[in-house]
Parts: C-alpha cells; structure tokens; sequence
C-alpha cells in the first residue's frame, strides 16, 4: 500500500520550506502521498502543535508517518526523536509535542534519532525528519535509526488542575481556532470524573456557560421561528470533535460579527474554571 | 481511473480540520486524488464559496466529486444534499452555495442525503460529505445514499437588478480576491442581453468606467514607452476569466500600492451600477 | 516515473485560481503529481518569488517541472519562456524570475514558447503554462512548443554591489521570512570571496554582527544553566540553508515577542552593509 506522509509545521505558507521538504520526500520516495495537515501553527507555539496532531493524526489509516516540523533544531536540549503509538509513527523533537497524545496513550516505541552522523555536512532538521520517514515508509524499523528511551519530554503547566475538595477544575486556552472559537485543556473525560454528573458553572472572564452542547446547533430553538429566535452570535459552550471543552459564538466570523476569543476576551493561556454545585 | 475528491471550505489553514477530513478520505479510500480549492473562504460566507466553486469546478475531468464545507452543520433547516450536474458530483449542505451553477445549468440528479442514521453516533458534517464522496468514488449512484427532492435552496437578492426601462443594471460586489480585485455579480451574458451593444458607464462609489477589457494588459498602450505611460496603479474594468465583471487595478499589491477595493472603497456586498445611454 | 509538476504563484490561499490550474493540469495528465511550492508570494513581486523558486528547486527529482505563476500576463514586453537547466523544467515569464537561478546555472535550453495560436480564444495566461507543463510531462521537448532565444531578462540592481577598495559589500533585503527573519542578498560565496577571511562587521539600521552561524543554535552557548542564559530574543546572523546571510532573531515569533525585520526595522529593500577590516 501506498505509504503516507503527514506534515505538521509553523512553517507558514509564503517560504519554500514546505516545498522543499516535499521535493526531498519524492526524492526518496517514488510512491508515497504527502498530505498537509498544518503550516499555520504559532511559530514555536508546542501547545498548538500538540492540539493539532491529537486530533489529526487517528483520521489516517494505521501506518501513517507523521512529521511534526516544530521547534525541532537539534541542540543539546531538543533531540530528534521518533515514536511508534497507536499503529501511528510520529517524527519530531523531543520537546513537548507528543504530550497529549502521550496523556493518553502509552508509545509501543519511542527511540532517540541518531543518524545524523550518516548525514551530509549541511543537513537540515528537516533533512533528518524525511530521512528517518522515508526508512519507515520503506518498511525499516525504529531501532535501526535511533535508540531506545524511557522518558520524552512533556509540557509541564498543561493539564487542568483539580483542586482538593473535588469541586474546581482550573482550565486553560490551549487553541484558538479558525472561526475565533476557545478551546480549552478540559476534556470530556476529566470533566465527567470529576463532575460526576453534578451541576456545574463554567467560568470565564465575565461569562458563565451551565450547558455544555454536543454540537453548535443544539444550543439553537428550531421550534421558534427563525426571525424571533436568538441565533447568530449565540454564545454557547460544546465539547468539540476532539472532546474538549470549547466557548463558542454560533456561527461566528472573526472577520464581522466577530469570534469568541475577541467577545469573550478570551486569550492563549488565559484560565476558564468550572465549579461543581 | 483514480476518482478526483475537491475540497472547498471555509475551515482555514491552521486548524487540524482539513487534515483530518483527508485523513477519513484516505482511510476509504485507498486510489484517490484530493485536491485543495480553497480553504480561506471567510467563515460561513456561502456567496464567497458559490464564487469559487463555480469558478473552479469544471477544470476539473468529468465526474470529479466536490465537496463544499461550509456551514454545514446539519439542523431542521439545514439539509445535506448531493448534486449531479454537468457531469461533476457536488456535495454541500443546502444553504444556497450552488446558486452560481444552478442559475446557468440544470441538475440531473439532486438528493436529501439521508444516511446520518447509519453512522456511528458522533459523526461530523463532514464524516457525512466523506461517506457521500467516497459511495460516489466506487461507482455508488446518489440514489442508495438520498432521496430525490425537486427544489434546492436559492440565494436570495443575488443576482443583478434590471430597471424596467431596460437601460440599467444594478449589481453588488460578490467578491475580493487576492490582488484586491472587486468582482460584481454581473456577468458577461446579463450585459449583453441588456446592453445589445449601447455605450455605457459603470458607476461605483465616485469611479467611472467606459471600457470593459477582455484582459487586464488591454488597458495598457504598449506603443508608449514605458516610462511615458499610464500603467501601474491604472484603474480599469474587465470581463474576469468567470466572465463576471470585475473592477481592478493594473498590477495591484494590497500590500503596497493598494487593492481597488481599498482605493475604491468597495466592500463585499456594495453596489455596481452600469447605466446604458 | 510519474511527473511532478510544481507551482509557485502569488494568487493567495483563498481565491479559485489554484483550483482551476490543479484541475486543468489533471485534465491534460491522469497520471501526474501536481506539488504546491507556495501560493503566498506578495502580488507581482518578482524578487520574493525567484527567491523561493531558487531555494525549492533542487529539493525536487531531476526532470521535475515547475510553473511560476507571477506577473505573467502575456504582453508585447512580458513574453511567456520556458527553460531547460540543472536538468529541471521552468515555465514562467520573461520578467527575470529566474535571475537568482540563472546567475549561477547556464541554462541548457531556453525557449520563447509561440503555442498561443494554437489555443482557444479565451486562454488564461496559466492555460498556456499547462499546456506546455502537460506537453513536457509526456516527453515533449522545448523546442516543439517554442523558439530557441539567446537571452533571457535578468532583474538589475538586485545583486550586491561591491567597492572598488574590496572592503564593502552593499547588500539589501530580498525576502522576509515566516518569523519574521531578514534573508539579504549577499550569498556565503560573494562574502567569502570578498571577504578572504578577514574580520568584518555586518550593520544593518543600527544593529551590528560580528560573527555568522551556520544554525540559529550556534549562537546559544548550552554550557550555561537555561534560565542563566541568553537565548530567546537573541539578535544573530547565519548563513541560512540557501546560503544567503540573514539576520534572525532566536525563536521569533512576529506574533508575540516580534520577529527580526520589526526589532531591527528592516523591510524588503532596505540596504544590508558589511565592512571588512
């Protein structure tokens, strides 16, 4: 079967980097789909990249090789690693990326990458990225180009917290999306252990959310008549296709009415609480 | 042959959206091409999608399947539909997005989709445009997967407005493009049907304009030396490669010089008038 | 071997024109690997475009085509060529796009393609580069679809200018990157031909660099304790991996800390100097 190739990177969508790891893939490969999953990441934005892959990758087939192209320049601190989990490969610094895939799920491989001394002088990150895809793709092993390792790096500050009584989850924004939606680091899972089903009030700024929808239009009366129901710029909270907790405006656009993370006044980082009654 | 799956959506190129919807394409399909139109349509700006789907759908061979994602979240009055016309497959949900083609040719086939009661239980709008896709890829017919319906939803204050003297058109500014480029939704044919051949003057904002060029370089006289002539920044209207009416700048950087649509002051949805004499 | 066919082009991420190339292309070639460069070019500009046609080449199997759609509208001064060299195929305009390839490569063949009037009336300027992008792919020659021509435009004032005293070079800036890094167009072999390894002093506005890495992390000393050292926000010039000297800040992220063309206050043709001592 026809290997596949993902790529993931702040790479952006102007310069030639995304070109030229594509031309040396086909280089190495004749018969291979290469499929673009980002370039559009933060540049060196981890968290980002970490939301992006989690909830890319297990729509490919098992086998896909996924290339994560972020804050990967070889230092003394950030080696290039490369992981087998979930029938998944991924290829990337050890930096923090694999985090909530790893939360997760446990890697059936993970190998530190030491081929870069078989390299040409002037190698790129990239380079050993596409080197080390290709060995995959051609059936090769994890072990014949790296060497097994215990830990990999995870962010640290990522998870929500639960307090001690039982009663707080203390979230994050770890993504704002492209319609201005607010993700948060609250997943569907801690959410129901912790809330066990109790009442709850999400907190953020000066908004509270009592419901959380499974999708957008659930938070919307069709029963009303479309010109004397509240619809667009409803604000609504939903677990979203990745199982996060997600503060949304109903079909919203940044560019007019104006996305969550603007009316909200909701940032990267900033915290979103939710209290069990 | 190797089946031809179009994209056309409004999900951005940052989020993992695109990369998961090609993700689901490949896990049915194993013999497929899928190629990106767009993925910058402004959030659920249907006129914008039904622009570049109508523009760019029939390059493609007979019996390519397009998908259209934007908004798409199935509700009460928000169906998913599937289309046969002029040979292409198209898949969306029925919120006017194939006005521009329907307005110009017939459907041969069109269907409610009515498979979502197959799916697993958290299927998304597009895992639904997916399985659509992928049943038409191996030769389905759109009968097994929807139900045969005599009327899609239209558009609605659309098209262009003809005074009941016959001497002028009054149209709107249906899109921006990349160059800043104001494309009206008055097309070539409309103009000849009113106009029969009668001078003219188009009228927007404080600008005139008396020639409609085939080609943007028909504005320039390359009998002068180039030092000599009118050339960058020159204001000008042409018949765009949509044959829609568009008003333009020669060579226009929104960047630096600056788009007609800034220099014009024209947005999305702001009137055209063209006054025969 | 399956064809691969590239594009490099200014018509943005949002409009249909990509679309309708990509589908034209697959009209002509069932059998064919179309591969994006890039579609971000900043409109018309010629010197960003050769720039990263020139940096993404060569990543790419000999016998690769790559059609570089900007500025190419057809006139009696802007003639559509297409070049035989390094043993890959360009198609483009006569407007001095290849300037930065073709100052260190002789091109082996070069033609003014003269298939126009063999095309249908109202052939885009991209049709034509199809046609001759298909007619290559199926082992055409150049010499079929155009007519040998001894030169080809080349872009002035675009390479640095040297002293006559040997102890300057005057550079300025080509390309600003995705972090915001300032890419000059002073290459690693005119500043070591100049250069003859003596001291030097790079100064740009009012910044100066004594010293030019080969990676970013060259310029961090991993010796001393993280948070002891110097390292985010750090001012740095490298010969990047096109070998043209760039000035960089470490981890720029224009969105947050700022990337080098704000801090420095750089933009696209400001001038770049190196004194030698």
């Amino acid at each position: 079967m026809t290997p596949i190739i993902t790529l993931t990177t702040d790479f952006g969508e102007k310069d030639h980097f995304i070109g030229a790891v594509k031309g040396a893939i086909y280089n190495e490969l004749s018969d291979v789909r290469i499929v673009d999953i980002s370039h559009g990441i933060s540049p060196f934005n981890v968290i980002e990249a970490a939301y992006i892959i989690k909830n890319a990758y297990n729509s490919f087939p098992k086998g896909s090789i996924h290339i994560i192209g972020i804050d990967s320049e070889l230092t003394p601190e950030n080696k290039h690693i490369a992981l087998l989990l979930d029938e998944h490969y991924f290829i990337c610094a050890d930096n923090g990326v694999m985090s909530l895939i790893t939360s997760e799920l446990v890697a059936e491989k993970q190998v530190v990458i030491n081929i870069h001394d078989r390299m040409e002088s002037d190698f790129t990150d990239t380079d050993i990225f596409v080197q080390v895809a290709a060995h995959v793709a051609r059936g090769g092993t994890l072990e014949v180009i790296g060497k097994p390792i215990k830990e990999i790096r995870q962010l640290t500050g990522f998870k929500p917290v639960v307090n001690t009584e039982g009663d707080q989850i203390i979230g994050s924004v770890i993504y704002i999306d492209n319609y201005g939606n607010v993700v948060t680091n609250i997943t569907k899972r801690i959410f129901e252990e912790v809330g066990k089903g109790r009442a709850y009030e999400i907190s953020a700024r000066n908004y509270k959310f009592r419901a959380i929808y499974d999708r957008y239009s659930d938070a919307i009366n069709f029963d009303i008549e479309r010109h004397r129901r509240e619809e667009d710029g409803k604000k609504l909270a939903i677990f979203n296709s990745g199982d996060f907790i997600e503060l949304a405006i109903y079909k919203s656009n940044p560019l007019t009415v104006g996305g969550a993370s603007s009316l909200f006044g909701l940032r990267f980082r900033d915290s979103v609480t939710i209290n069990f009654l």
